[in-house]
């Protein structure tokens, strides 16, 4: 029985899929200040040409640049494991598939558009990256990824993050690239939230205000922003995961899996090891897809689909979305990645379309189910992939219930081994859930009133 | 060009290599308190028969169970990565190669004995494991293996380590183990440590002490002692990271390297990857052998060879060894895995005979080159493997000077990302190496002095 199936170098997908070639009705374009949508010259400002257009294609396959496929080849293709000490502690005739992704230098999923993000800037001449960061995942990434490309890279970490978690920055300074804390007294963004809350934890939101306000003001006009999540060039870079996993599978005779799981925050890492089966299942495929949110930041089992901003103080174009409104500062929990008030359109258009079955879990939950995880597999997951651990092993004790041998398939999108502290709290007995009340989405969804509204889907 | 060579799960080696059976000259065994060579009885109280028979054993190969290697194989065979953008930045005709065992679950090559020993205690029906932890990196090797195997685990861990590394006590802790400050009141000989300095930071030798008197002490006598390095079977069961390694190298057609390098604090890393590179040397093959040590404790460089206690307190057995005395304690360098006075009498002995070049490095030399290596490998070393980083670099180097095109392999013994204090502390400027003093050095052999002398090699 093997425990890890392996890719060698050259098994490594060529191509990324883009799913909006596929989705049966197609994403609504984000739209400007002006609610027309937006051109591809509104956004030169903060992103190369190749990135726009990797946007807003409907191309199905996409070439991946040779020097990308040699960058990601230091840890690529990561391996498949069969979760058999897990199998055998659930007593579960499921059989348990996770992609680990953890294995990257960074600890994460979030190096493969890192670096593709990275490479399609140098190529177009830039010298400089900023980027937000929440648990700060996001910035080690772009960090690496500068260092391996020769760019200059500035991450605004938000403050809690910042503070909690001195570990990630100092990852960061290590493969050269500057972090601060946001909100920060580099931008008027910045310090117009520190004159009304000096004490803010920050958000993600007011981080990515920061970010864009850096690149789109660099006197030199040699900066450009990169973002971790939600927009589509990034779910499509993170296609190589799920695209590794269907080879993977198949050197298993593993035709297909009846459930994919992923924790879902912006939607990236769900995206990579969902959308080359959601493909699958738009072609018939009997296949259940699960993107799993923390309770407390429920914006798919929750929020409604509408137009709103992608960040907090309306940098960013309108993105057609599920939302919990980009007002709303989610509770502290320590799966910080997650606490994003959206949802990646792609991700939003195909649950919209009944492709996915989003499910929310407290935290309590995820982290019972990432102590299991790590005393039967071994690897000490991430607070988010955690949300992907629990939805696992929820659905392998129902397989056991129901007397069905079904394959799940999670992606294990990083290691926790930084962020040890909520295990810690857990064990401690110090985490509680927070479901977040219908009133306080209500609430924040109050600002987005005089945003233009999504087309209803064609009957 | 192949930047990852892998292998897999069904090329995993079968059979440990055993160096004790082809040294010309066999190591002369440890001693007793009476001066007389131990007994397999005076070791039965804290180790099980299977691992005193290796600990003595000259069998060459000796067979890995099975059940080892299916825990093994959740993150073995572990890739070995040609050095390329290494290799580019420093402008070298050198092949440079490393074995990646920071891919472990624990983040070190720690895993491979602590699986083993857990197993071959639970043959012997123990329920138990005590241990002692310096950095933390064993400590939690043998958490893991404990989860693995359904044994208990207690882990006496140097008190200021338990203060200052939260996050190795929390991954124990995590993975089931008892973590516990040492000195404590749990033992005769943490009381009597405590009774006298309430406030001591404790030592290696003190938790050492005390984690055999759990042991013994057990009424039980279910309860068994684990060791992380320095003795016979630890070398053993690491040596599959460089019989892996040997297949690799084959699969990429490298008949052999021309230099081997590991660090080098109480040998088991070492020993892995070099011992069976060391069987070739033995055979004629032209391989040089380095053993890295921090400046501060240079103990193959500077020590003598001796007979000389593997603990502070008098706990274990004389081991012929190079050593700076029992009674040294290193200057706190961040390498804490490297702050150990003596050498596993194998590595020691091979040295003795002429098969290996000890070189001893300055801490800022080893994070200056675990910067670049992270700026252009990507991965994050730990400061133990740093040293080995350090002279690979110093060969490639060497090998530009000369126009050689040399092959270089080195063991990435452990990542460092959560000992990135030492890195932060060096970007600051705030380390400086330290270069230890023979009188120094002098004054802590005196303890020595009545214990018995090695024979000298035959002529």
């Amino acid at each position: 029985m093997r425990t890890q199936i392996r890719l060698n170098e050259a098994d490594m997908p060529r191509q990324w899929y883009n799913l909006a070639a596929d989705l049966p009705v197609p994403p609504q374009p984000p739209l400007g200040p002006d609610g027309k949508p937006v051109s591809p010259d509104m956004l030169r400002a903060i992103f190369p040409d190749a990135l726009i257009e990797q946007e807003m294609s409907t191309r199905r396959w996409i070439d991946i640049p040779r020097e990308v496929l040699e960058i990601l080849a230091k840890w690529r293709p990561s391996p498949l494991h069969r979760a058999l000490s897990l199998e055998k502690y659930l007593n579960t005739p499921a059989k348990i598939y996770y992609k680990n992704e953890s294995v990257s230098p960074g600890g994460s999923h979030k190096l493969n558009t890192a670096v593709a993000q990275a490479w399609y800037n140098k190529q177009a001449g830039v010298k400089h990256l900023t980027t937000e960061t929440g648990a700060g995942q996001w910035g080690c990434a772009l960090a690496f990824a500068g260092a391996q490309l020769g760019l200059d890279v500035t991450v605004f970490m938000v403050r809690v993050s910042f503070d909690q978690k001195p570990y990630r920055k100092m990852m960061m300074q290590v493969w050269g690239a500057d972090c601060i804390a946001s909100p920060s007294e580099r931008t008027r963004a910045g310090r117009e939230v520190l004159a009304k809350t000096p004490d803010t934890p920050g958000s993600l939101g007011i981080a990515i205000s920061e970010a864009v306000e850096a690149a789109i003001s660099d006197p030199t006009k040699s900066t450009r922003y990169s973002l971790g999540s939600v927009l589509n060039h990034v779910m499509l870079h993170q296609t190589i995961i799920g695209l590794e996993t269907k080879k993977q599978l198949a050197l298993v005779g593993v035709d297909k899996p009846d459930v994919v799981i992923g924790c879902a925050g912006g939607g990236s890492n769900f995206a990579g090891i969902s959308f080359p089966f959601v493909h699958d299942k738009i072609g018939g495929a009997d296949i259940r897809i699960i993107p799993v949110e923390p309770s407390s930041c429920p914006t798919l089992t929750k929020g409604p689909f509408l137009y709103d901003l992608g960040d907090f103080s309306g940098m960013t174009p309108l993105l057609p979305m599920y939302t919990l409104g980009h007002t709303f500062v989610p509770a502290p929990i320590h799966a910080g990645g997650l606490r994003y008030h959206g949802m990646a359109p792609l991700v939003s258009q195909a649950t919209r379309l009944g492709l996915m079955e989003p499910l929310a879990v407290g935290q309590t939950e995820c982290f019972t189910s990432a102590l299991a995880f790590a005393r039967t597999e071994g690897i000490i997951v991430a607070p988010e992939t955690s949300h992907a651990v629990a939805a696992a092993i929820r659905e392998a004790n129902r397989a056991r219930e129901e007397g069905k041998e079904k394959v799940i398939l999670f992606n294990l999108s990083g290691h926790g081994i930084i962020d040890l502290k909520g295990y810690d709290m857990f064990m401690k007995g110090e985490l509680t859930d927070y479901e977040l009340p219908v009133e306080e989405i209500e609430k924040n969804l109050k600002s987005l009133k005089d945003f233009p509204k999504p087309a209803p889907l064609p009957v």
